[in-house]
């Protein structure tokens, strides 16, 4: 994310965190090129456009603690990073909710040139009232009917990426004059009950025409959302058996919607804590540990389920959740241990390192191992690894993980060509033909 | 622009011309880096959200043409370019009338970060309908209703830009464990007809705040609100005299709106064809002319002015002229010589090499004495330079004629520190108290 505080509440005061950097370029040429030093397959850039501003019923906590505010703009960091690597993906999140297609749809696909096939969309339909209310709006859209409106969007982004420009339409040839063949650019003729638009989009096709698709969400609706649009899906889970579910739940959402479940991609929230010796990462772990701000975790909590955690004491116990938001995160204590009783403090310092995933500690070989074993019990395609420490957790997982993983024929030794899409599926740079983006394409086409 | 023809209709087919490589990152990078090896204050990126389809009531001859069809997203080359470059400045035309001001606010911010306050804002309200109908509306808003939506765009971001984040609020304190102090940022609580705002910035504030502003317009209320508002002014006119009104007029607007007139800064569109010797230029000229689509130029034309061009044949005299649009434009050839009758075919070529403005062909001394003169008999303060072939035209411009003004001490002969509104102005990193900008931040804090 491109702010100070992300996932690891407090951790910013650490000496050695670079996170008060982000508004220097620098900080993320260099994050990019640790990543690409150690083969990732790409960077992933969350986003609100809002503060989390429900507890204590104030933005005050977030702004003290820097808890994702300041949050500056993600899409700006794509071009700039891509100028300093040649291989990394970027997947950044926007929302559906806070800007018109049409633009939207013309950025995105000139981040596609310009990072040669290079970008990936995490589609979100947001979750902070405080962004609504800044937009002119009372509050969020419903939760189903943001679904709604996120197909509809989706469905001019298609339009407009797979369908306007046919292949063959830029003919580029300086001798006869001629750079594209208007016979072969169709207006897409939009209409629905959010949007109309008539035109014809505004770029020519890119490298991977649609940006290769993230999703997250973990509702009902949002897997099925996935089953059906994402290439891609985050999610995060405390054990193994709710991950299982996650991941059994995303493939049969995607086989029910005709397209190949063993072709989405399914990457888990993961924290990584690595030194040479177990009692080192141990160390490490403590000394992380002593940094989270438990005002700043409940505030992120806060704005998470909706639920104000200002008025409890540290010391309280969380015996109840009032909503559904509450209710799906803190399912994630009680199913890790069912007996055991959360503390309000206890709770914070869960969230303060990892989030809702788990945390690994220890050896290269140790956490290599946890890595084989969530990845061989669950199904799970990869893991999207959380800081602890900017820049340090990656490079320590550079430097550490990644070569006895590669040792054990775990992780690749080299990129592979092409584009985001390429690399992370094999074949080709553009959606498959049962992908939904494409058919869309194919109706505007005739 | 993030196009291929900009205002050079068909040189895009010249053999030394590589305006066709805009999606390729390399382009851009390029093209800043000959332009700080020349000291350019600036690189100014047009946009427009539509395509040119007045000309025969259909984009195919903008297609055909490549006439600013494609035309990708320009705020992404800003961090490319700035990544590559120490102290090029960047202005980037944003239309206020497609995105609302609070996520636009938020990127401007991110991209004067990642500039080190580099950035420039040039200010429009958009004139081509197709971009409207795009964003599903039936046409554009009528000219001066788009003005006072403009004020009132501008008046939500100079809230957030110069008002929320109070100078102090942010502490970066580790050992205090405080980021920001909350008590200094302020939210902006803005309710006016078109945007309800209530929130806080999203960003902490950059090194301009509000980026350098820009402005173009040259109707009477453009002229206004450029006296009200910006900081530079880009106009276009093919004579002296007409450029020496267009002056005075946007400096006594300046005086009226209580700003000092010296302050603003008013760059002129010209365009340069420089060589060794005189002959050799003018034969660079004939080689250029010989490039130039009538087509392509007609369809420019026909998106400017509202008038379709297509119906006209080559020999048919321009007589008169339909609405203000277009007489604003045609203006441009009668006055500049009143017995004259134009062709159709020669409007077109004389828009297609240096659009309204003069062309200066002939030695680095020949065109240093034409840059002087206009400059010294008009008032002006620089120039707004176009180029005919890309990136051929800056290379000459860089390699010839700014040593030719440097040696007449006409031009600067290094850069001087600081972010770009202190480059052009010297002074602050900031607007001054007399800005509109200034007082709306200031009655935020109260």
């Amino acid at each position: 994310m491109n702010c100070v505080g992300h996932q690891a509440p407090g951790l910013w005061t650490h000496p050695r965190d670079q996170s008060w950097r982000y508004q220097d370029p620098d900080y993320w040429i260099e994050l990019a090129r640790i990543l690409e030093r150690g083969l990732f397959d790409g960077l992933f850039l969350a986003d609100v456009l809002g503060v989390y501003d429900v507890f204590g019923e104030s933005p005050a906590a977030a702004l003290r603690n820097a808890a994702q505010i300041p949050v500056n703009d993600p899409l700006m960091l794509v071009p700039l990073m891509a100028g300093a690597t040649r291989h990394l993906g970027f997947g950044v999140t926007c929302s559906v909710s806070y800007e018109h297609p049409y633009p939207f749809a013309r950025r995105m696909s000139t981040l596609d040139h310009l990072t040669r096939g290079r970008i990936g969309w995490n589609i979100v339909t947001s979750y902070l009232d405080s962004a609504a209310r800044n937009m002119g709006l009372d509050r969020q859209v419903g939760h189903d009917d943001r679904y709604e409106f996120a197909e509809e969007y989706l469905e001019v982004c298609y339009k407009l990426w797979e369908g306007s420009w046919k292949s063959g339409a830029v003919r580029r040839d300086k001798t006869a004059g001629i750079f594209a063949d208007p016979a072969k650019v169709h207006a897409i003729g939009h209409e629905g009950p959010a949007f109309r638009v008539p035109g014809i989009h505004l770029c020519e096709p890119s490298p991977q025409r649609t940006p290769v698709l993230y999703q997250a969400g973990a509702s009902r609706r949002g897997k099925a959302f996935a089953g059906k649009h994402a290439e891609c899906v985050f999610v995060a889970a405390p054990s193994q058996k709710i991950l299982r579910q996650y991941v059994h739940d995303i493939r049969q959402s995607a086989t029910e919607q005709g397209r190949d479940p063993s072709q989405i991609l399914i990457f888990a929230m993961f924290t990584i804590v690595v030194d040479e010796t177990e009692d080192a990462a141990r160390r490490k772990l403590a000394d992380f540990r002593s940094h989270v701000s438990v005002e700043a975790a409940l505030t992120l909590l806060s704005g998470w389920t909706g639920i104000d955690f200002a008025p409890y004491r540290p010391d309280d116990v969380v015996r109840y959740i009032e909503n559904d938001a509450g209710r799906s995160f803190l399912e994630s204590f009680t199913t890790a241990d069912p007996d055991r009783l959360w503390t309000v403090r206890e709770v914070a310092e869960w969230v303060g390192i990892g989030g809702r995933g788990p945390v690994a500690v220890g050896t290269p070989a140790q956490v290599a191992d946890m890595m084989e074993d969530w990845i061989d019990q669950t199904g799970l395609d990869g893991f999207n690894l959380t800081y602890v420490l900017a820049h340090e957790t990656f490079e320590s997982i550079v430097d550490l993980v990644v070569p006895e993983l590669q040792r054990r024929g775990r992780y690749k030794t080299s990129y592979s060509d092409g584009t985001l899409r390429e690399k992370l599926f094999g074949g080709n740079a553009r959606l498959g033909e049962t992908h939904p983006a494409v058919r869309a394409g194919a109706a505007v086409r005739g």
